[in-house]
Parts: structure tokens; sequence; C-alpha cells
């Protein structure tokens, strides 16, 4: 792309930008003009019908479906806008319209926005749950956003989606498993660099949402103990002794598994979690300046690894916790080094799992991403304490992502189009096409509309 | 396009076609590279949705929400599937898809695929208009399609969300409206060409289903009575002595409008509407060789007008229907002159509705619309009784169509965004590069798949 485009970009701001470009647009893949409209529309269009009415698998090789998307909200949580509360559906549009130009450009995926709720109307989970299910036929997978923890909002309805026996489609929550994919990836790497052992490590994990939740789950299902983890809220260590978390919330079903410190107090708790820690993973708010005390990396153990994702101020000053001996340090922000990111994980687990058209996505399937992704980072010579996971422009990232969720999905028994284990290098091939596609694509249509 | 392009879709046949091409995707109309992308998502995107916060109407400038509509069915009567009942949710994705490839190809028209149900669950009419409505926020029109008239149940949907002070957007049932617009230009032209006065005449009509009904309601709109209509079911003449017709439904509610013949049978029946009738006007079943004796065509005044609509069989046989002395001759088919097909009013329509932002589409809108397509014909120098409509890739009615919507709307004071007419020329231009580019970006992706 031409770099007066970017400047230009950045001349107008992202509010003008966004008056003057469109983030998605819809158009035909297909020769189109009077000719062959009888074979799109009436009357040809009747036969693949009828094919679907024979053979309803057929719905996704003879429609666009099997690459299709929804990315659904309900505005609860606005990325960018956690601290000004429910947003609602229209304003969170441009975050939603901006998620499918990420899965489009970034891992060919077509992805419809499908915000719910209207002016102050906000959906009940029961009626996320019930809409998603009702369009489901129109897509191949929907991605959840920005939908709060509050009264376990955003678990009932992953949780509920996936369970429920009419659904026949993978159901993500980026928050939760994107963030714990990449977050993952990003302490594989961090212990490989520190020489250290999954099994023999303590971790301070200070927030206590959905990501944080989610990352706990993902990284016990890559095999560390739930007695290795030190699990911190805004009153202290969660544990046994925490009578005020309800037991049957998610956060409550961990209260008797993590590791029992039986300290309350915010600094207190983070003191005592953080000490003799190796990694501290923090999820949690974002403040000018950082919640957590830059001190408190010198108690922990050799090779401090610290990765606090909040956004735009980390937990952490990352400067700070260099000062103050962290080995490796990781945030979600991109003028910092080792950009722990969404970005990286979601378009090729969605790559992947479109194209072996899985059912489901499984924690397993999100630790396989993880593994190549961290994979990918050490194949690049800049590998090391300041790089530690790929840039989310790398296009083999993305393949080898596509190809780790896609076969393990196939290996799993997930998969309605099982990929095959002789065919990698085609299906490599294939991806990154598509991949090199879209990016000619989009290239050209900016030509006609500039 | 090329035209072994086009060879190559006609040897395919609609199945391979469809599992060739795809209809419908969705790509970024913006500049995308790593640079931008902080501008598009975040953090940038945080300052768009404030904006949208503070001023809710900006959701419309800052996002691709101003040209993006849904094309809604419950797969309930799935065109050139009519005979085979309810298709679901799945079998009728490829009609969708195609609509959604029409609006875009023909109306520079954004539009996304949504079909309600899944498998077995047919969704009721108040669970479709709840999910339109809980939708919405990412919409700027809903096109409903295809949903039968059993129970009222496209009215009652219809009407549902118009009449929802919920509901903010324009919803249009194409079935009934789209249909109902290009029969009314249809008839406006056949009487210049036949030189008789809308008030003179008398018009027989056949079929009682959502698109008659649509048809009559539209004709009223435009000047003619109630009274000058004869109204027939596959039962008889509707009329007051049909205590068989609820007299609280659509139809029911025509029993005392329309002209009073208490004829009842079938044949007996259409034979009394179409005596001395100007006008005859079917849509009802495709059978097979018609479900009207040709003969009965002799019994219509001079110059008689025949427009029967029924897909792929017409109710009467055109050929036959001229041999009898029909003056004008239109159907539903691309095969015979003067086809009468919803694709020559929908895109321009909503051209012109979304270009000002409207919030409903009246009847006067699409009154004004019937009126445009008609006087483009006009100015084709084929305008006769073997060409009494413009073709579907008319550009020029497109246009025509979008100008006279748009201000028929901005006159009624519906729209957002008010057309102004001194820049009439301006808009005209607007219109004609959209669909240029339209044509140029479909051509670019498809040097690109092929």
């Amino acid at each position: 792309m031409s770099n007066s485009l970017v400047q230009k970009i950045k001349k107008l701001g992202p509010v003008e930008a966004h008056r003057s470009y469109k983030k998605v647009i819809t158009l035909p893949a297909c020769p189109v003009d009077f000719e062959t409209l009888s074979t799109w529309y009436t009357p040809g269009v009747a036969d693949p019908c009828r094919e679907i009415m024979k053979n309803p698998d057929e719905v996704w090789a003879l429609t666009a479906r099997e690459n299709r998307i929804a990315i659904v909200s309900d505005g609860t949580r606005i990325l960018g806008l956690r601290s000004e509360g429910v947003c609602g559906a229209e304003p969170s549009l441009p975050v939603m319209e901006g998620k499918a130009l990420l899965f489009r450009a970034l891992g060919a995926v077509d992805a419809v926005p499908l915000t719910i709720g209207w002016r102050d109307k906000i959906p009940t989970g029961e009626e996320i749950i019930n809409i998603v299910k009702m369009v489901q036929a129109n897509f191949a997978g929907v991605n959840l956003e920005d939908i709060e923890a509050k009264d376990d909002k955003c678990f009932k309805v992953l949780d509920g989606l996936r369970d429920d026996e009419g659904m026949n489609i993978p159901v993500w929550h980026d928050d939760q498993q994107g963030t714990a994919t990449v977050a993952l990836a990003a302490v594989i790497n961090a212990l490989k660099l520190s020489k250290k052992k999954k099994e023999d490590i303590q971790i301070a994990c200070i927030g206590s949402g959905a990501a944080m939740l989610a990352i706990i789950r993902l990284l016990v299902a890559w095999g560390v103990s739930h007695k290795q983890i030190r699990l911190v809220d805004s009153k202290g260590i969660v544990d046994e002794s925490r009578d005020d978390i309800d037991d049957n919330t998610e956060k409550g079903k961990l209260k008797s598994k993590v590791q029992q410190l039986e300290v309350m107090g915010d600094e207190k708790s983070k003191k005592a979690a953080i000490k003799v820690a190796d990694v501290l993973v923090a999820a949690s708010a974002s403040k000018p300046g950082g919640i957590i005390d830059p001190e408190l990396v010198k108690t922990m153990v050799k090779d401090p690894i610290v990765i606090t994702m909040a956004n735009p101020y980390p937990e952490l000053d990352p400067k700070k916790a260099k000062e103050n001996g962290a080995f490796i340090v990781g945030t979600g922000r991109s003028d910092f080094p080792n950009q722990v990111n969404n970005s990286l994980a979601f378009p090729g687990i969605f790559r992947g799992i479109l194209d072996c058209r899985a059912s489901t996505i499984t924690d397993s399937v999100a630790v396989a991403a993880a593994e190549a992704i961290a994979a990918r980072a050490r194949e690049i010579s800049e590998f090391g304490s300041e790089f530690i996971l790929p840039k989310m422009d790398d296009v083999k990232m993305v393949v080898d992502t596509a190809v780790a969720a896609g076969f393990q999905a196939t290996e799993e028994k997930l998969a309605r189009k099982p990929l095959k284990k002789e065919a990698e290098s085609d299906y490599r091939r294939e991806v990154e096409k598509r991949l090199s596609d879209v990016r000619d694509m989009i290239d050209a249509i900016l030509n006609i509309v500039e």
C-alpha cells in the first residue's frame, strides 16, 4: 500500500477516516451479467436449493456460508470504552466492523457485524443465545465480542451456545479464548527463553474477569496445575476463604482449585501472589501508571516474566518492570515489544476451523494454535526476550496456525471435512493463495474507490 | 465480461456453478496495513464509537451501516420451489445470497443474507419480528423475501415491523411491494399504449396471495378505485358473499371494497371477472399450460392487456393470449417480451431510500418508482407493445428510480438526510459512479479469483 495513503489516513484521524472509508462491504465473487443471472438467481438457483434439501451438508459447498461468520456483540464491554460502561449496539458497530475487517484482511474470512439490541435495549444472555441460534444457518461460525462478564453473562452465552444441541457451528469468545491463546503463546516462549519447565513454575494471575478465567483454563489445558496458580481479584486472593464469591460462578468454581494463600486486601494479596512467582499475568484494569507496584517484580524468582495486558495502560509500566529486573515483558500495546494481541490468533484459528468445517473449537485446538504461534516466533531471527511473539501481519504465522487448528480439530473428530495429513502442503498453499488474493482484492477495490 | 466466462458458467450448470463461485463475500474498502489498523481498530476505533454515543445519528456516516441491508427469510415460500412447500433456512440460502448479489450488482447496495430458523425449526411471525428488531442496528434497511402468506404471516411480519415504534429503518417485502411496483409500471405503460385512462378501466385480478393483495393496494394508491377491481381466488369471486373468508384478514378486508359479482366456482368466476375487462392481472399458480382458458381473452374489451406472472408457467400461455387478441402480454419470464420482474424495482428503490436515509418506504414512494420505471421504458426506441418495461441491467432506469424514490421520500419528510432538488444532477452522477464502481470491483475480483 502506498505510503501517501497511510499518511492520508493518519492526517484524517480515526473519526474522519471512518467517515471517508467503509471497513466492510459486500461483493459478488462470480461472473455477473444479464446472461448469468438466470444461473445465480431464478430459475437456476432452484437447483442448488433442491440439492441442499436432498442433502443438507451441501449447504457448505453450494453457498458462501462455509467461509462466513458473524461478529456478535451486545455492546456491554466495548474495546477501548470499557471504563465508559455499557455502550449498546449502535456505538459498538465501528468495533464489530473493525473486527470484520481484521478477519477478512488477516484470515480471508468473510465476516458480518451483528450487534444485538437497539438504542436502550440491551439483550439478555438468553436473548443473545436465541438470536444467534436462529440465524446460525447463514454462518459457519460465530465470534462473540465485547460481552460483559457481569453476572457471568459472557460465560453463559458462550457455554449456552456451545452446549446447545441445536447449535451446529463453532462459537468463539475472542475476549476469552483469543486472549488466552495468545497469552499462552507468550508464556510458552518466555519459558523457553528463561529455560523453565511448565510443571515447575508459579503463576500470579492478577484480575479475575473473562479473559483471566479463560487464560487459567487454557494454562490448565496446556498442562499447568491449578495449584501452581495464585489468583487475585480486586478484593484479595481468590481461595476457599472467600465467602463473598458465589460457588456457582466461573470464578467461584476456581476457589478450591487454585493455590490457597488466604490473604485479603488488594495490595497485600498482590504482594503475596507475586512473591517468588515465575510468571506474572495481569488482565485487569487500565489506569495511568498501572495498578501494580513495580517494586514487586524484585520479589519474583530469577528471570521474571511479566505479561500485563490492560489497555491502554498496562497494569505495570513496562519500563519500570524492566528496571526492576523483569527478564521478559509483554503488554497489549503495539508501541512496546511483545504485543500480546488477539489478532495473532483468531484469523488463523478460524481459517483452519472453517476449512475443515469444524463443529466447535475446543481448548486443545486453542492450545495447538498457541504452540504454532510460539513456534513461528522462534523461527524468526529476532526471536529473544524483546521478540517472543510474531507480528500480526506475519502470513506464515496465520498459515501455521490454520494448519495447527485444522489438523487438531480433524484429529479430535470435530471436522465435517477432515484435512488430510498427506495433503498438508497443498492445504498450506491454498491458505497462502487465499490470503494473497485478499490483499490483491483490497488493493483493487481501493484503486477503484480512491 | 468475457463471453468465454459466460459459456463456462452455462456449461457448469447451476449446481456446479454455485460450487465454483461465491455469490457474496465481504471485503474492506479502506487502506489496510499494519500502520492503519490502529485507526480502523484499537485504539483509534474508540473515537468513532464515542462520536456515536454523543450523537447517535453519526452511526450512519461513521460505519458501513448506511448502505447495508439484511435479506430476511424464513424459507417458507422459496422462489422456484413454491410447489415444494416449506424449505427452511438452509435450502433457502442460495436464493437469499442471489438476492444479495442482485442488490449489490444492480443497486450498489451491501446486502447480507439472513435466513431465520434452523433445520426443522421454522420461526413464527412474532419471532421474525423480534429478531429483525434486535439486529436492526447493523442495517439501514430490511428486505423480506419468500415468506408465506398463510395465516397472513408475511403481512403480519411486514406490518408488525413497519408499525413497531422501536423499528427505525425501512422494511420492504419484495414479493409484495416489489412485484406490485413493477406490475404497476407495466400497467401504466400498457394503458399509455392502448390510450386508456386509469379511471375508465376494469381490472380482473386472478389470485389472492401476497403479491396480488399488494398489487391491488398499489393500484389504489396510484388512483384506481376498488370498484374497478374484480378479485378472484381459487374458489371464486372475492366479494361480500364469501363467508369462508375471515373479515379480519388482508383478503377479508377487501371483500366489501372490490367489485361485487357474486359468482362462485373457479372457472365461472374467472369468466365473469375477465369479461369486458381492460386489464387481466394474474399472480397465482404456475401449472404447465396455464390455469386460464385463453379463449377468455376474446371476451375482454378492445386492446386487452394481459399480465400473467406465475413462474415458470404463466397463468395464460403468452402465445395463445396473443392469438386470442391480446394487445399487450407481460409475464415473469425472461424468454418472452415484457418481463415483469422485481429486479427492475428494488435496486433503484433501495438506492434512493438509503441515500436519503429514509425511515420507511411508503406506497407513494413505490408509485413514484413505478412511474420512473415506466417513463424510462418510454425513452427507449423499442418502446411499444413488445417492449413496455426496461431491462434489468438498464443503468439509467436504476438511476431514475433512485432519484424518484429518494425525492419522494424527501418530500414526504421520511428522510434523515433529505435530497436537495437543486443538487439532483450531482446526485445522479453520484449514483452512476457507484454503479460503475461496482461493475469495476466485480471484474477486478473475478480477475483475481479466476
